[in-house]
């Protein structure tokens, strides 16, 4: 069959209206906002039901046509970017839009993959329950994308990833078969739990549909500390004993460096320091509950209290009203933008165990030092979750381009570290096409093995995103 | 190869005083304390290292031979007994019992598969730290056991299922490859998560060796009450407020009939009723908090005042002292055992969406009254997780044989209803060999064949605990 014929099938399939083969329509489907891909593709399908979905995929898979599931196409890695081959379709879940269920007594909610997160946030809100899950791209990314690529973001210290928050899927196989496993049960031994292969499978395995999800209390009381600190050692200590005597209330644990507190002041708008004196570190706490009854200030307060006491806190600053505690995590979000005007900076997205960053962060500046004398590393991030967001920004009045192309050079450096600490190279962003080389670095060739038969066994004639994670 | 010829191979493997051929040795691993099984096997094979784990599956998987991993031997569906034919060799994972690494600070600990889970917890305790998984069988159940069967228990509500508690495993494949998934990362999203494959597998699919475990803190203050209510649709109004308001510090809420607590009265030594006069159900509710901040008594009083005023809550008790909250839950831990004495009881271990319990327990109680005219329907349980052991005691005075001769009759007709309900047949104990059959009656025939390719492509010569789960 001609391509032509394939988009005249799919058009008596989903309608000629969702079968999009104008350049100008097919554009905002190839491009991705750090433009390390330019896409390109016969035609962009937007099935709208479940049923489209399957229909789709049955006659691609009988076709041998190469199919790329994307949501809301703020993935980093590539993974929903067709290849410049031109010869991979793209099969949009966009309208698959529809809040199915909303159960706030079972504290659960289904809803289609297109959802757009921040609807499915205020779903939730409108019931008075909480869905936790919050991204940077959380006014565009699509629910579908979040849990194909277990996204992680701010809420993970308390929440978990987004595959502790799925009860059930819905998901239409390659060859177009369609598993419902959409439960809302909290309990189930009834063989192997197969929504964790599609959760994180990066569309490898099949397409995601549908979800149901859990719901938690809104969170009612939260208070907010900006801490400055001598050392990651102390952040780690602290970190220890905020959780010991928080637990759960505990809700955000945020590392920071000194000088990306100075980057921050220098080019975040409306950025100040909370703190009256320099500290080499610092960390923004966060404690909510979703009970009034919980004296959250007074707990902030005793655990830094004693923390003082204690040596590992040198100064703090409690945020007096949601103004100022927004004040505070505006400098945390701001902290990777700002590093832009400071010329360039190579980034990693590593993991290690929660005890190990210290040790990780010494070794790892270290050595970014030696490589490049006078580059200047901001290393931040989810302290609570072992995720460190290790950025290193170009010496001062170095060439760009120059620094900029020793950035795979830097990266074998920084992951080679970051695999003695056991650690991983991509925490949140997954591995889609820009790290499928690096895994198979850092994987051994038994668990690739392994990977590669599930690969297969589901999804054999490998119709669905190709090339990605394997 | 000779049956003996294989023996004296493993001896050379593992050693001869760990291959168990005298029937007197063979025992202890061959009955399961329900006597739903009696098992037969050649030998029983204690290896002592995931090294010999790894020879021993090498040699059985080029030989042929079947492996039946048992870990403390407590499992209630026969996935742990060898088959009558006789042909299986049981493979204890009881002297893998090191723990080989606790963190406190990273909240980790890293154990082998025969740790006892009691030993666990006390190991967890030890560092002033909680390891939440709690089961009648604690004292005597594996580690190894728990996660390959994703084991639930009491603390589901507020820590999740063994899966939940998961960080890493070390497991030894069918043909001996070791697979090295020991990660303590809180993110890692490096292609597919295998270790769900192996959580719930009920070692069909790997024999896990060794886990890296998440811990919580240790809670500092809990409050427990016993509350007299007229129906589960109040019990689960209170669930849904109670949860709203205190989240995660809910780490209780079993409920219970008024037979149920007639029959501990009666049957129970120590029970008394916590309430003055009786009523229809009762709710056991428990809050817990790691810190000594948190006002639990207060939230405790105050949710159940507000429910109070609503005409949720017909009555409640106050544990006022460690003792007193131990004799409500001595009350909730009797009620299986305490049905013994009324006879028969045909027993179902299902689970329904949260908010579909009172539902579920209407058709239910309904249905078996229909189908046994006078039976006692004592239906108890785990409320927040949609848990409820279903159970059903025969008639006063009825004949005890002729009523269990009914049980198939009886599952049936209760699990059609779960069906309905889009429920589970097995909530917590599993599949193994006891609901294998019934596995393909609620499963649809495209989750079997995944699973089953799963299992090829994993175990392709059928040698890990083959007839269990598919």
């Amino acid at each position: 069959m001609a391509e032509l014929d394939h988009a005249a099938r799919f058009a008596e399939l989903i309608g000629a209206a969702n079968v999009l083969t104008a350049a100008s329509d097919k554009a905002p489907y190839l491009v991705e906002w750090r433009d390390l891909y330019q896409g390109v593709t016969p035609m962009v399908l937007r099935p709208g039901t479940v049923e489209e979905v399957s229909a789709v995929l049955k006659h691609a898979d009988a076709n041998g046509l190469k199919i790329v599931p994307q949501g809301g196409n703020t993935g980093l890695v590539g993974g929903q970017i067709p290849k410049e081959s031109g010869d991979e379709i793209v099969l949009s879940l966009a309208r698959l839009n529809r809040v199915r269920d909303v159960d706030p007594q079972g504290f659960t909610i289904t809803v289609e993959a297109g959802v757009v997160l921040e609807t499915l946030q205020r779903e939730a809100d409108a019931v008075d329950r909480l869905f936790p899950l919050a991204l940077g791209s959380q006014g565009s990314c699509q629910i579908g994308g979040n849990l194909s690529t277990n996204a992680g973001g701010t809420a993970v210290l308390a929440y978990g990833n987004s595959r502790d928050l799925v009860l059930g899927l819905e998901v239409v196989l390659a060859n177009g078969d369609v598993w419902n496993g959409l439960r809302a049960l909290r309990k189930d031994n009834t063989g192997y739990d197969l929504k964790h292969m599609f959760i994180g499978g990066e569309g490898t395995l099949g397409v995601i549909t549908a979800a149901t999800l859990k719901l938690f209390p809104k969170p009612k009381k939260l208070e907010v500390a900006f801490i400055g600190l001598s050392s990651p050692e102390a952040a780690l200590e602290l970190f220890s004993t905020a959780k010991a005597q928080a637990g759960p209330i505990l809700t955000g644990f945020e590392i920071m460096p000194r000088i990306g507190l100075e980057f921050c002041l220098r080019h975040l708008p409306g950025a100040r320091d909370p703190l009256a004196g320099p500290h080499p570190w610092y960390v923004l706490m966060e404690l909510s509950s979703g009970t009034e009854a919980f004296p959250v200030r007074d707990l902030l307060e005793a655990i830094l209290g004693e923390a003082y006491e204690k040596g590992l806190v040198e100064d703090a600053a409690f945020a007096e009203s949601m103004a100022q505690a927004q004040d505070f995590w505006h400098i945390r979000h701001g902290m990777s933008e700002v590093q832009r005007a400071e010329g360039g900076s190579i980034k990693h997205d590593v993991s290690v165990p929660v005890a190990s960053i210290p040790a990780f962060l010494a070794r790892a500046i270290a050595a970014v030092e030696a490589m490049v004398p006078g580059c200047r590393p901001v290393p931040f991030g989810h302290l609570g979750d072992g995720n460190i967001h290790f950025n290193v920004s170009q010496p001062v009045g170095a060439d760009k381009e120059a620094y900029i192309a020793r950035w795979d050079e830097m990266n074998a450096l920084v992951h080679g570290i970051v695999h003695e600490f056991n650690g991983s190279i991509s925490a949140e962003h997954g591995i889609g096409r820009l790290k499928r080389d690096l895994l198979r670095e850092v994987k051994s060739p038994l668990e690739l093995d392994l990977m590669q038969r599930i690969k297969s066994a589901f999804d054999p004639n490998n119709t669905l995103n190709p090339g990605r994670v394997l």
